[in-house]
């Protein structure tokens, strides 16, 4: 008998961020999956690469998201991609995926909008990474426009991850 | 008795993209090459460099295409870049080719035209894929611009790769 | 018996910077903890990332702060730049935290607003990294903006840093 | 008796080149060395610092010329910064040169001034290319600007090539 | 008996630089200490990196000077950003210090001013070099802007290098 090991979720996020982006993504994580989440709180955007990389190696998680509301100066888009350079280092040396949900805090006019927009994001990203880890068939459906398309094709898994033999 | 294992392409792209492209390059891909196809198709293009590392590695790929869509705004720019970095990174921790193909959606007027340039660069990149996996020597061809130049030129293999001594 | 080793926070900071940041960082850690300090100065940002990583591994620190003056000009934004993904990237290698706390000198009008904005920064920085460190816990806390959101969850440890279980 | 092996000189270039800068950069290098020339084409600049690699390592190549004709629009240029970007991160985990020769198609007034000027560059980079594997003092004298300031210095080898000991 | 190895100072420059700012700082640094000094010319700034890694590495450099003199166009200046990426990357990877010093040819009026800004910095850094190879805690004392500060505190060596514990 092989016993699956519960999958793991790890949600990093910031202080610096206005919105608690974090509770929206866990919300829709518990409904979504019975995945177990770890979540790891920094400071600001730039000490999520490395919380993200903990998470994957230290927690075991089989999936990061990372959280965090970026300020709208010159700067702060700086920051941000500085953050974001390294979270894709931090995918490549663990061959896992880490979802950046970013919101400029610039996007939106003020700041109910801004919080509405920083919870929905978190959300649909949330279900992102859902489907990455139960599901990633879905997301070559959705690629594909159409259930047409990929009807009839073999899915094979890959480490969990189950995906189309195109 | 040596078998030669069939080569692998694999293909990442994103459900952001709002036009197909992996069905335009698969399909060239059949056409010209017996190569066994897998597709991987991620949320957005951040996610193209660590997909494509996991095809590579965990998949044994040969090489993969990395389709992608970026919008047309300032920060969609930066996502490209960062992508694109995270491409090249992956490829030098693995000694593979990754062919990037981004359509940025402000290079065509509408929505059609952007479709058909999407289309058009996904079959043309796969050509090149293609090339590069079986017939490199038409790279270097084409590179001299005339037949006549490499006449009489001996090539070589090198893992698989056909290339020229110059 | 076990015995827990103290911890060991860094203090990583230029002879370019005109405040003594390192001291008022310093002044915090030892009234907020009992962790041994260690000071290395290098001439500029750029030297940071590399100090900052020999502090994590030679000297074996838990957490490293870097501290750091960048000028005004578009040049020195370069710089501050370079030493960001530098600091990142030995982040990554190490997984450990190194917090940046870098003052711009055009932040501020005259030198004694920015001196006294560099010595706040530093200072709340400093109970940053003794947060990560210690209480990793309040942190979450924090982003979740309300005490009440986080009672009767369980916390629990890894590798002596407490973080939250959602 | 030892065999002193032939020195290897890779040679990787791009389809995507209006201008075949491989065969001035390979003419001068048969004119100035015995070197065996190993020439790799890819479709374009960002395919470069995996192809360099590869050369360094699966080709055992001693050095490689990277050539390039980027375009003259901003995403061009973006472009060449992320080939230049990975042909030094190809260097630096291989610990052998790759001289990037890259000609920016508005460096020249037209078409054939353009050709002119890659070809030139090209074969004055191959010129550095030998220099630095097979007489690397010529470059400290260069930079030295004056013979009589190096005279008198002793050289020494380091794995092949030659220096001077200041 | 313990013999202390002599310790090595790298010097890497530029053939492309207009003054031989090698010259300047190997002539402070034969003032300053009794390292032995490694120069290891090149062709341009992006060629720097690998060869201070080489310095490092291979050559057993304990710090390495890192001079160039990028021009003054837009092109030239990510040229520089490209180099300095790098150097702080071999940085990372071999945990010793590499002084990075540029000098853009647009920071003086004209060539006469300009020869003297880089052979002023050259030394400048040259002094940097040995303290942080023979005298850190120099550079504490300078952060710290008054000898009275750091009066009384106790002085550490690591790996030959000392620093204060705080």
């Amino acid at each position: 008998m092989i016993l699956h090991a519960m999958k793991r979720i790890g949600i990093a996020d910031t202080t610096f961020a206005r919105v608690d982006m974090a509770r929206s993504a866990i919300s829709v994580i518990k409904k979504e999956s019975s995945a177990e989440i770890i979540r790891y709180t920094v400071p600001g955007i730039k000490d999520l690469p490395v919380a993200a990389k903990k998470l994957l190696e230290e927690e075991r998680c089989d999936i990061v998201m990372a959280l965090g509301m970026p300020g709208g100066a010159e700067k702060d888009r700086m920051c941000a991609h500085e953050a974001s350079t390294g979270l894709i280092a931090a995918q490549l040396s663990t061959n896992k995926h880490i979802i950046e949900v970013f919101v400029h805090e610039d996007e939106a006019p003020d700041e109910s909008s801004l919080a509405h927009l920083a919870r929905r994001r978190a959300e649909e990203h949330a279900i992102n990474a859902v489907r990455l880890l139960y599901h990633p068939e879905i997301l070559i459906r959705l690629a594909a426009h159409t259930n047409g398309q990929v009807n009839g094709h073999a899915f094979r898994r890959m480490r969990g991850l189950r995906w189309k033999r195109a």
